[in-house]
């Protein structure tokens, strides 16, 4: 993978409205220095960030994840992102962007620490090459996320519903589930419910019926399986937010994992149990993700 | 709080013995650009690191903060840090500290994404001014960490016991006490037992008995209550590590939060109940803890 592109981001206030936000954006060297030691993002992982898919350079659902840097931001207490500034430097970084795949990130970090403001930026990166998991498919391993279903709602400084950048657990989870013969991880709550993968969400089918963990405090609301569900809902499937009981992983005649980046990952087995991937319906599923999307 | 040095660390592998480390250690400036955008400590908090304490130009417990990094590293699968080469660059660091306090931070990143080895750099500050904390006390509130006391153990990818760079979950708990009028918080399981602070270790006081939480997989060991223990023990003061209903935060005569930098900050209120501060005493233990130690 080659890092292509990299913006530094001078953050404005959210409710200044420009044609051009040119000059708050420099072009910098991916591969060089760039970030003060002092910043919060590299000190304690203090702020949130974005991975948009880019396919022939058009940036993918530039909305939905928009929406959800600014969701995560308020969670964290940190100013709202100006959105047309981050729109200006995703649309600057998919000019750079060749035919294929390709990754945005979005960070929009504290800052440097007792410094007076968030420090921001964007990557432009080659897509890792994810052919095997898409037709293939991943072996999961579920794993205890050491929660109760409950305990989001009530504890909103646990940050569960926010993408932020301290994700050494998200990252850990996925080495223990390849130790134990997977290739990714769910997590299931410590009373037996479905939460979400490491960086990805889950959607399983039963029948003509698909059902994702509902997108409470808890976990991320994928903006990929949103944009699915509503695909999905156009081809006549029915499409439900549901508390899932970790039996469902078994149950369900059909799995996926969907993220921006690998999009529609099949399950092909749940901790060793061998899972039936829908091949022919899979390749609908990514054909489809990955066409131009807003 | 002014940035006062910096240093780039080229990790060498954890057996390799030499006199002289300096060729691998390059100083920087801490206000200039440093990390690269691609660095894992900035994109996913994914990384370890140790605050060690510095009192006129003498880096405190320098031993536990490197073992603790270690244990940290092993946690996370991180290669093993050459801890020789750690030491010099604590040295090097020192040599340029102030007079009075200063706080030096050693961070062990996982490297620049799909890079080939970790990266790692230290910086000295200027310690904030903690007289107010160590004299007048702090107001913490009791905040659920989310887990019950037995998932660390049966969950060790949730990192509990390690000192990772993903602490946005700590700076949040720490906002969510200030806006409940208190300074900082203790983290408590949701069945009901005391932890840890987000950046501190708990230690009650019952007569001549003095207790803090087995250090278990859930929390870390912390440096300053090991030093004061040994210290208290040589009082001839009872310490012991225990299982801390949260029933006991009230029920103890006196309490501290301990850490490197803020040292002992006795507890003033335990969610709005004020609590005696033993003004006397806390003085005794602030006057060792900033004697040379090593």
């Amino acid at each position: 993978m080659a890092w292509r592109f990299a913006l530094v981001i001078d953050p404005v206030a959210s409710d200044i409205r420009r044609d051009d936000f040119s000059d708050t954006l420099a072009v910098i060297d991916p591969d060089g220095p760039a970030l003060r030691v002092g910043d919060l993002s590299a000190q304690r992982g203090d702020g949130v960030f974005e991975s948009l898919g880019v396919v022939d350079g058009h940036p993918q659902e530039v909305g939905p994840h928009l929406a959800r840097l600014a969701h995560s931001a308020g969670l964290c207490d940190l100013p709202e992102p100006n959105l047309d500034q981050w729109r200006a430097a995703i649309d600057r970084a998919a000019a750079e962007a060749p035919a294929g795949e390709s990754v945005i990130k979005l960070i929009l970090s504290r800052g440097v620490e007792h410094g007076p403001a968030p420090t921001a930026w964007l990557t432009l990166a080659d897509a890792p090459d994810n052919a095997r998991s898409r037709t293939e498919g991943v072996r999961i391993a579920a794993l205890d996320r050491g929660y109760a279903l409950d305990v989001p709602a009530r504890a909103p400084w646990l940050l569960l519903g926010a993408k932020t950048l301290s994700y050494a657990v998200n990252m850990a989870a996925i080495r223990e589930a390849k130790r134990r013969g997977a290739d990714d991880a769910v997590f299931v709550t410590s009373d037996g419910f479905v939460l979400e993968a490491p960086t990805a969400s889950i959607v399983l089918r039963f029948g003509g019926r698909f059902v994702t963990p509902t997108p409470n405090a808890g976990i991320l609301h994928g903006t990929t399986q949103l944009s699915l569900f509503a695909h999905l809902e156009q081809r006549g499937f029915e499409t439900a937010y549901e508390t899932v009981p970790v039996s469902d992983l078994g149950r369900a005649d059909a799995a996926w994992l969907l993220s921006s980046v690998r999009l529609a990952a099949p399950i092909s087995a749940v901790d060793g149990e061998a899972k039936a991937v829908d091949h022919a319906f899979t390749d609908e599923l990514n054909a489809y993700l990955l066409s131009p999307r807003d």
